[in-house]
């Protein structure tokens, strides 16, 4: 069935398998990674997979390339507009550069200054707006209206939900390699596209395992909707440290998905986040930007139980300035 | 035929298959890392091999489990008893803890916190000692005799060096699943265990890339010995911030198997070590401890030629305090 953009189609397990394919030899198959330390402080086996290590720091080159690498020549000519936080603007403007294909994104003025210089870096054209005051959907579309650009959404595109889904397939495929089967796993949540592709892939070959997503206080719109089993939209007046967590309601689509295959949303505030940060250098040795680091929280501040069981968490990015990094390093030690 | 005191087997490549097959399922399969960015900004392909990520947060676990999964029942009774600036430590301990046998370390007094604090954890014994008027040497052979306990050399032991040597196998075989065949690799130095077993690996896959190691600046005996055709000493009085790498001298069999393979030492000072951890957390999301980073300051400083080539350095170890960690990455980004 064709797609329209009222009814956008549902990926499956099969688009997500394609996406595989389509990713192989330009995304990294990104380890997870285990801390026999740690998994006695918690007293479970505690699984991280290291999406900070993926290419331009984060899950969202994934999806982007699983969009972009599907334009039609049309589409490529005219190039692609994005509007982003900075993860998937690296992510687009990466897989856009690989294309060959001009890459506009639309970026919060406050967004980390690492996130617009390696989006440049990247190839891409920079366009910056105000969080506060302006509407980046409308903007976006604007721009991509007088270019006849094609809009590459950063998670209500099922072409970029199957491409997140390729992290539950590594983690499917890398847990079946160890001999173990997951009790559960805790994604971080945004707009909710990594959570409902990770969640589509896993459900498939662990239907048992518990499919959770972790929000920052605040921003937990998909943990409240999941309770109220409709879309509820965020604290518009909420701030969190966690900058690629801030979307204001979940995706249409998104939720369709979410809202069948998870759990339920935990909730972590920023201290513990920080917290978090400070456990994966201390632990895995891994920079793991706020946003990244919701699910390790959720997971060490006993939002779900891990006693005697193996949770798999997702640390879904490393894009965070060396400044405030090294702000939260020398907080306490974990 | 048998390993003698005075003439220890020099390891081949066999045995680095062996090793690799002893720690399998223990260790991690770390991932070779690539930055676009990066590459750009040297004008060729930099493929980092991220053993900071290892178990115990570096490649010396590879080496002590291989060594200790070999001992015999009595050597397993009596425990085993190492001295080591904290990584080798820290493998010791952990490959002693997997093995159900005791561990007595024998660590300097400014060795970082988090190495004695972790180093404990694992469930070793620490004996501090003072590494300006203390011979940690002799400190270790009076415990293993007292014992009976057996002594893991950090690095002049063919079972350590094979260990070590897994790190070469896994770089041959993941440049080779990309098609890339390196021209050169750069492996960290002490006193000279991994470079003598990645080295061997490598030459048998790829004979034709040089091997080279990088030291830091009055730590550079390997370098100096390699020009010299004989063991020299490093400077007594020098200081670095790489407190993996201060080896007084290179190892006797460590140097044997040096001297023939490699092409010769780069010597980096502490100025560019930060900068290089720096670049890894920027470019790679990476953690890496300042004697681990002193290959990739040695590509990135040009004292190897990177433009158009292909060069793998291996970054082999994240275990840094927190404190000094945020202090170097207030410096300036790369």
């Amino acid at each position: 069935m064709p797609a329209s953009d009222s009814q956008p189609r549902r990926p499956d397990i099969g688009d997500i398998r394609s996406a595989a394919a389509r990713i192989a030899g330009h995304a990294v198959v990104t380890p997870l990674l285990e801390s026999p330390l740690l998994n006695d402080r918690i007293g479970g086996r505690l699984l991280v997979k290291a999406e900070s290590l993926q290419r331009t720091g984060s899950f969202k080159f994934r999806g982007a390339f699983n969009a972009i690498s599907q334009l039609d020549e049309s589409g490529k000519q005219a190039g692609v507009v994005a509007f982003s936080s900075g993860n998937h603007a690296q992510g687009v403007a990466a897989a856009a550069a690989i294309a060959g294909i001009p890459a506009l994104i639309v970026m919060p003025t406050d967004a980390p200054d690492m996130k617009i210089a390696n989006t440049r870096a990247l190839g891409a054209e920079v366009r910056l707006y105000d969080r506060r005051s302006d509407d980046r959907e409308a903007i976006g579309d604007e721009i991509a209206r007088q270019r006849g650009a094609v809009i590459i959404k950063p998670f209500d595109n099922p072409d970029v939900i199957a491409g997140q889904g390729t992290v539950g397939l590594e983690i499917a495929a890398q847990t079946e390699a160890i001999g173990l089967t997951p009790d559960a796993v805790v994604i971080p949540c945004g707009g909710g596209g990594l959570a409902a592709g990770t969640a589509l892939a896993l459900a498939d070959r662990y239907p048992d395992a518990a499919r959770w997503i972790a929000e920052p206080a605040g921003f937990d719109d998909t943990a409240r909707s999941l309770a109220a089993g409709q879309r509820l939209a965020a604290d518009p007046d909420a701030s969190s440290i966690c900058d690629a967590l801030l979307s204001p309601m979940p995706g249409e689509l998104t939720f369709a998905i979410n809202s069948v295959l998870l759990a339920g949303g935990l909730v972590v505030d920023d201290d513990q986040v920080r917290e978090a940060m400070r456990a994966a250098f201390w632990y895995f040795k891994l920079v793991v930007e706020p946003g990244g680091a919701t699910a390790l929280a959720a997971a060490l501040e006993g939002k779900i139980d891990c006693r005697g069981k193996a949770i798999v968490v997702v640390c879904s990015g490393g894009n965070v300035d060396p400044s405030a990094y090294a702000e939260i390093l020398a907080g306490n030690p974990p």
